[in-house]
Parts: C-alpha cells; structure tokens; sequence
C-alpha cells in the first residue's frame, strides 16, 4: 500500500527543508511541495504544530521538527534501512548532519561580523570535516552507502548539506575523502534526485 | 523475543542521560549503565562514535546522538506508540523536549553571569513553558498520555526533563496546567519509575 500523501510546509529556500524533499523525491512518493514566503510566515506560525518550520500534513495529523518529519518520511517510504538497528545509525548521521547545518544557521545569522567570520571559520574548519570524517569512516571497505547495502537518508541528508552548504575548506575536506567525495556524485547521479536538482524551484537561499 | 542486551554510557549524572535511562528503567529491559567520571572521559572521548555521550552499544554497533538512542531503545521496548504516525508524533515531543534541555544547558554552561542569569530567565519564562503548554495542548480532553492510549517515550521523556530541570517560573507553568501536574505525577508513580528515582545512584548533577 501506497503511503499516505503528504503536504510539507517550509520557506521558498533549501535551509532545513531541501533535505526532506530530497527524501520525498528519491522515494518518487506523492507530496505537496508547500513554499511559503517570509512575509506569509508570521500568519501561519501559531498555526505550525510546534511554532516553526517545516512541517508536514498527514492523515488529519500535523508533525513538526525536522528529525521527527525526516524520520517519518524515510520510514514511510523505506529509506530507513533493513533493520532498527540500521534505522539507529541512519538517525545517528541525521543528528551529526543537523550538527553541521545548525553550526552553519548560527554563523547565517550571526549579526557580529568579527563573530560571524569565526563561526564561518568554525563551521569550514570543524563541524564540516568531522561531519565529513564520520561518512568516510561508514563508507570504508569500499562500502557504496553509509549504511546498509541501499541508499538510505543518510545518504541523502549528508549528501544535500554538502551539495548547498560547502565552501572553501569544506570542499578541501570532501577530496581528503574520495570515498565521500564518489557517494556526492553517487546520490547526485540518482535519477530522481539528478532531475530534481535541475528542475526545482528557484530559491535565494 | 527480548531486545538484544544494551549498555548505556554516559556521565555519572542526569544531564542528557537520564530520559534515556528512563526508557529502560520503564521497560524493565536488561541494560547496563556504564557511568564514566569526567576524568575518565577524554581517553573514551576518541572510541565514542560520535566524539560524544551518551552512546549505546548493541549487537557489536555503537550508536551516539541522544535523539538516534532515544529512538532505538523505545522501538525496541514498545515505547514508540503504536504506529509510524505515533512515532512521529513521539519524536517532534521529543525534539521539543531538546530544545527546552539545550536551552537550559546553554545557560548552565554559560560562563558570563549576566549573560547567565538572562539564559536562566530565558528558559524559566520562554523554553519550558512552551514545552508544558505543547503537553496540555497533547492532554486536552482528559487524555492519560500525550500520544497513544498508553505510556510512550513522550510522557517519560517531557516529565524525566521537568523533574530534573524545573525552578521558579517553570514550577509556575505547570501549576497553571493541571493536566500536565497530573501527567507529572502519573509517569513518577510508574511502579518501575518510581522505585528508580527512589534507588538511583546518587550524583552532583
């Protein structure tokens, strides 16, 4: 059976919100691509299931916070491994990923520029490579996907941070790595996603 | 058939550790909990896998991040609800119960007592009650539970969080939500809960 469709909710930008699309587009399921502006967001955030976005709308229920509608997504839709085993480190390269994307939001939005320049540096220099690390450490072997024997989220939401979010010593990380830097062009290269990436809407962020 | 045996690492002390504990403590599961001394922690710092507590380790694998173990030992423990909705619905609970802990660490860990005391004020007056509102909101009706028609990872997680961290205007919120009060003591009269809290050992956090 089919899973239930699903409307998400988030900015007209990628931010927190690409990574989840990523998971409905590689699973080819039915979704509501839900883009609000900024100016349309003081409205609907008393309405937001936690006051922030995104969110997602199933089956008369509202879910919010990212891991809890990522990981809804991806068992939905089986990116969620073979196992709960599997499902377990899956989760665990979640967190470390919203590790690094919470490290980068906070530099985004610093307004300090001699803070923000240190907090770009931290991001570039440290969450980026330990990030980065980690995957090679999962990918050794010569293992085709973080975990398991099929792609997964992880290997999506690892692979979206780094696609949007990488910049001068990030990408002298990604080729200390060629493991990681051969599952980039792998997930890229998935027919769903590869599509996705040159027809999406265009976005500032 | 059981879940596989758990060991279950962190700091001799509440912290991030204890809703997890909780979970197996609830579930009467076989676990051990490893508590490390600070001293001890920078020779394990580099074996943990993700340079941080708590880990668990099952079935040969170590799984960080404390969402990624939260989740595997509810799942394994019949903690997560009874369907991908409800787990959902658990996890955004959970990670709104994060917010509200990160809040509170951030202030404890704040080394400006200015910038501290505002910290403190800030999760008194803005994280927790948030949180204890988004409880009544869950409880609205005379439900026992938050999610489900039985205990989940939800009520051990928010409460366990309230019972440890909750001081002036936080006592207040829930004062002003009977629901949660009564929430509150339901989950800590858990016949399993409550001889923990009666016999746990003893710690400086």
């Amino acid at each position: 059976m089919a899973p239930p469709k699903c409307s998400f909710t988030y900015f007209n930008g990628r931010g927190r919100g690409e990574q989840i699309r990523w998971l409905f587009v590689q699973a080819g399921a039915e979704w509501e691509d839900r883009r609000i502006e900024q100016d349309a967001w003081p409205e609907l955030k008393p309405k937001a299931p936690t006051g922030a976005l995104p969110f997602i709308e199933v089956a008369g229920k509202a879910i919010g916070q990212s891991g809890a509608v990522a990981m809804y997504v991806a068992r939905e839709n089986g990116l969620l491994g073979s196992s709960n085993l599997e499902a377990a480190q899956i989760h665990m390269l979640w967190e470390c990923t919203q590790d690094a994307l919470n490290a980068m939001f906070k530099a985004m939005f610093c307004k300090d520029s001699d803070k923000q320049a240190a907090m770009f540096n931290d991001y570039y220099t440290q969450s980026l490579p330990k990030l980065i690390k980690l995957m090679a450490a999962h990918l050794k072997g010569g293992r085709d996907w973080l975990i398991g024997n099929k792609v997964s989220m992880a290997d999506l939401v690892t692979v979206c941070l780094l696609e949007n979010y990488t910049d001068g010593p990030g990408l002298a990380a990604i080729e200390a790595e060629p493991s990681v830097k051969a599952l980039i062009e792998r997930v890229k290269n998935l027919p769903n996603i590869k599509k996705w990436i040159a027809t999406r809407p265009a976005s500032q962020f």
